[in-house]
């Protein structure tokens, strides 16, 4: 004779009813909460059982090791048509995937407009229209052109750029210079003060920063952003710390610049006033590295996450490919007094670069200033990190998180583990009005579409599936 | 007849032998650690219960307001006998309570040497030896002039100081400017290096100073301190943010300083690598404020707290005398290399007046930085202020740690506390070697000794006590 246990005690996996129904009964039960992985679709989940296949180990290692230990340098700071390449004489970057005029969205058309007036090709906005409908003016995704470039800016030729290079992966990438907080064009401003400000970048600023880099010598910007995550950092969307520190650097050369002169005095006003100052330096610092890391054939690690505010797009190492879904809103959101949800154009910039090297999303859990986006506590933003973790290969050795007793920051988005587990890359970045050109409005993160990382996996299963 | 219960269940408080008899007996047994009050001292029983019977609850609270609430701001810098109440012609303001020659320690007494010839009043230190053993210099207690000064400087009439306004209180503080790394006498070196430095800070320094705090205007300094906590500052042993805040902010008035002259390079040049600026910026503020708390009467706060290397003195609210002890070793300490335990001088320094406002080890918890000296982890830092939080009346409201969730840094020691639980309060400071002139060999926590705490007590208690 079997003799029955006494009591009975469950431990359900999956669907939370059947726990419930045996609490309901009195009986003990541990309720572990599981999902079929890729969402239970078919397509997907034989796609992921041929990615694992196939071995990508190898590849994904020397991918993240770039990642993780190349080291990059600001070296200098020009005009970007010296520089940048394939940068047409009347030609515009901007962030995202290629887009069409007649697809821009509203803030990046302001900017767009606010450029072409500020290069000279047009006397003001509603002539620069024209232009830009006409075609008369290129637009070209700036990541297409080693170059990344924030929220809703739009780079001319005469714009000067900080130039970054990674001498052990032998690349080179570049990024605008910070345009400053208020009525600037990068947040979808197209107003005389903001014009004013690309040509005060482009006759002061840039030559002064040029001297100034090369009086410091080369900056070791990670080293600068691992400084600044021990101080609250993230390095996307606050990097007051890593500001103070690079300025301090910086000092001695920018004394050094001499006289009393009104462009000096608007010169040091711009770097005192401007708390992200060190965005920039940091967003072609990290396209240095993915641009080295994206050399490597055959891995599942993503090395572009790009926005243009209309779409979203994802590329993986070795594959030139971009994969693009809708953007998405910006959740999560602190937004200025009188704004709200409907006034926020969808997620927009190149920034989002920096989450793919350990910081901004990464980094959150040693931010209060990103807490405050996150639900107000420091135990909200250990949770994005700690979600972020999911989905990614490796942890950072140079950027730790003193909150987690000095933990790496999680490094290297897999898609294989973004798709397995329906989590996608989290960014910390601004909100521009949607269509009202008040710039601006508020801050917040914003999800990945899950769609990009499908398509982007599916095309890697198709690569790796072996012969039938 | 009784029933028996068929297990019993221990608490045992006090004495853990008992907890262990009972544990050794297979059963349950909750320990509380207790300890009788004051060391079960009866004088200090007897004391702390007079203490409590009086009524300074209202004298505290007073006390803790302007601690709490009052604003310095930092409004000049001036040559110390311009502005320091009651400075000789002859004299040097050093650290803690009042001191002999006799009984100076070694790196105060190199620190005195370099100030005396810096001050024309000899060619070189063995001469200064002569006039300082001749008592021909005066020494004064800095705290007795409205002013504190880090660990072994010796401030003469000429050096120049920051000039800190208390408003709300009516009161005004002084703090010598930051001498910078290395070869400095306030590390207790008088090379001829550290004898220029304070030549340059005299000559160059002070005047370009003065000229930016003009321009700039009043500077909120604890605003700026209170980023800096956000930052991973303890705004003691670590002001690196907070530095990086207040040279950002004063970056216009040091471009407009103009010209690549010598002097500007060598101005920029100690600003660009002096990463504890803000240090005496933040003293001169704390000053200022319990220079207010302090002259509310009848109250058991804390408003100075000052050692000299040889005796360490405090002094309470509405109370004239200092309760003087022996100066401890510093402790939890990181050595540089090739130095050690039998290397450091006692404690010195008036910088322990941060631990009084909220700052220092009232911070620990939120600086990455100050981890390192506890134990390594966010978790010992953590201790380090849940302990002073025992010691203390109040929190701060301006002065919040992430790391636990936005609570306030303890403010205002209370001695009845220090007196009844043995903790005294732990200092953040700098270690000097104790007699080579080696300058500084690490850094670490002081923790202030009881005997003073006692002193002061009892006189409190002296002065409350009902008449028989």
């Amino acid at each position: 004779m079997i003799e029955l246990p006494s009591e009975a005690r469950v431990v359900n996996v999956g669907l939370r009813m059947f726990a419930d129904a045996v609490a309901a009964q009195g009986a003990a039960v541990v309720q572990v909460d599981a999902r079929p992985p890729a969402h239970g679709d078919p397509e997907l989940v034989r796609a992921l059982t041929d990615v694992y296949a196939a071995d990508l180990e190898a590849a994904n290692a020397e991918v993240l090791r770039r990642l993780d230990r190349e080291v990059p340098y600001v070296v200098d700071v020009r005009p970007a048509m010296e520089v940048v390449p394939g940068m047409g004489d009347r030609s515009l970057l901007h962030a995202g995937p290629p887009i069409a005029w007649a697809e821009v969205c509203d803030p990046l058309r302001r900017s767009m407009r606010a450029a072409v007036v500020a290069e000279g090709w047009a006397d003001e906005p509603g002539t620069a229209e024209r232009l830009l409908t006409s075609g008369e003016v290129t637009l070209s995704a700036a990541n297409e052109h080693d170059t990344v470039v924030p929220l809703a800016t739009a780079l001319g030729p005469s714009a000067p750029v900080w130039v970054v290079d990674d001498p052990a992966g032998g690349t080179r990438a570049f990024a605008p210079l910070g345009q400053g907080s208020g009525d600037v064009a990068w947040l979808g401003r197209e107003s005389p003060a903001a014009i004013e400000r690309l040509v005060f970048l482009r006759t002061v600023a840039g030559p002064m920063l040029k001297e100034i880099v090369a009086r410091t010598g080369p900056i070791d910007t990670f080293a600068i952003a691992a400084q600044g995550v021990q101080m609250g950092d993230d390095v996307h969307m606050r990097v007051q710390a890593s500001t103070g520190i690079v300025l301090r650097t910086m000092l001695p050369a920018i004394a050094a610049l001499g006289g009393d002169s009104a462009d000096v005095a608007a010169f040091s006003a711009y770097l005192s006033a401007n708390h992200l100052f060190f965005l920039t330096m940091a967003m072609a610092s990290a396209k240095a590295l993915t641009l080295s890391a994206g050399r490597v054939p055959g891995s599942s690690i993503v090395t572009t996450m790009a926005r243009n505010g209309t779409t979203y797009g994802v590329k993986l190492a070795g594959d030139r490919r971009w994969f693009v879904a809708d953007s998405p809103p910006v959740e999560a959101a602190l937004f200025h007094p009188g704004y709200g949800p409907r006034d926020g154009a969808p997620d927009i910039g190149d920034s989002a670069v920096l989450e793919l090297v350990g910081l901004g999303g990464s980094a959150s859990a040693g931010s209060p200033a990103v807490a405050a986006f996150l639900g107000g506590s420091m135990a909200d933003a250990a949770s994005a990190t700690a979600e972020t973790r999911r989905i990614c290969a490796a942890e950072s050795t140079r950027f730790t998180l003193p909150t987690m007793d000095f933990r790496g920051t999680p490094l290297g988005v897999d898609v294989r583990r973004v798709v397995e587990t329906g989590i996608t890359p989290r960014v910390n970045t601004g909100i521009l009005h949607v269509s009202s050109g008040a710039g601006q409005v508020g801050a917040g993160v914003a999800s990945a579409p899950f769609a990009a990382f499908r398509q982007a996996l599916l095309a890697l299963a198709r690569a790796h599936r072996a012969p039938p």
